[in-house]
């Protein structure tokens, strides 16, 4: 493992867990989640990949891929990609098994939906409890809470 | 399969091969490389997962992962993570086996090199046979060609 890595290590492996979504413009709704975060040999990033799914017959719903970039003095780059058409780059820190994260570059394909802000929360409860806050502004609403979910480790990785 | 995926159905699977690499400001290498299409159940795009390794002592070299997305007339949006820390969005079309992309929206995080360009085209050369080119624009030099190789199906998906 690249020694960068270290401050993010405590991520590796898999999580699972379940999570809930409001917003304005939306209905209520409960999810399945899983995140894996890898490392690649030699190399200063862990991988990501997320992916949801609906709780009463497990189709899925949204997912996300990229990866983590730790920096010196605990910042964090995070670049990401997701299926609506978004590419998302995050940027921010990392203390005490906190991570705080703001969107500061949203890229949009043609036929995507527009996002206006995005922040994000992690935070560790325990060894293997990770637990995370997203705050979106989209659909003309001003940045809000949007997600938040809890998860276990399940796997070393 | 959701059925907005039939026009890049072609790419399902995983691929292997070597390509090359050359550029006005870098040493030409050779590498080696797999890329992934999946189909997730009734989503209408597909996962895309990339990385290349040298072809010496098989130490990993760049990847990409992201979400290709067809749409109507054969338009085709892809959206990118780099694990260099950039996003990017490429847009263009599917015809008769060939796909012609171009970045239409470079993100880039606050430690990342900036690319100021980049086109890539793909060429279904047989049922398995997946050659392409791509041509970039960064390091201060106009697009040129980058990157060529040429992939074979290992795996149906």
């Amino acid at each position: 493992m690249h020694p960068d890595v270290e401050p993010i290590a405590f991520l590796l492996g898999a999580w699972r867990g379940e999570g809930r979504g409001v917003y304005p413009t939306i209905t209520s709704f409960a999810y399945g989640e899983e995140i894996r975060f890898a490392a690649v040999p030699g190399k200063p990033f862990l991988t990501y990949q997320q992916r949801t799914w609906a709780l009463d017959d497990q189709r899925p719903l949204h997912s996300e891929t990229g990866y983590w970039r730790p920096k010196p003095e605990g910042r964090l780059e995070v670049v990401l990609a997701h299926p609506t058409g978004l590419t998302e780059i995050e940027e921010g820190m990392v203390v005490d098994g906190a991570i705080n994260l703001v969107a500061t570059s949203i890229g949009r394909a043609a036929t995507a939906k527009e996002v206006a802000g995005l922040t994000r929360r992690f935070e560790l409860l325990g060894p293997d409890v990770l637990r995370y806050e997203v705050q979106l502004a989209a659909a003309g609403q001003a940045l809000q809470g949007h997600l938040t979910a809890e998860l276990r480790r399940v796997d070393e990785g």
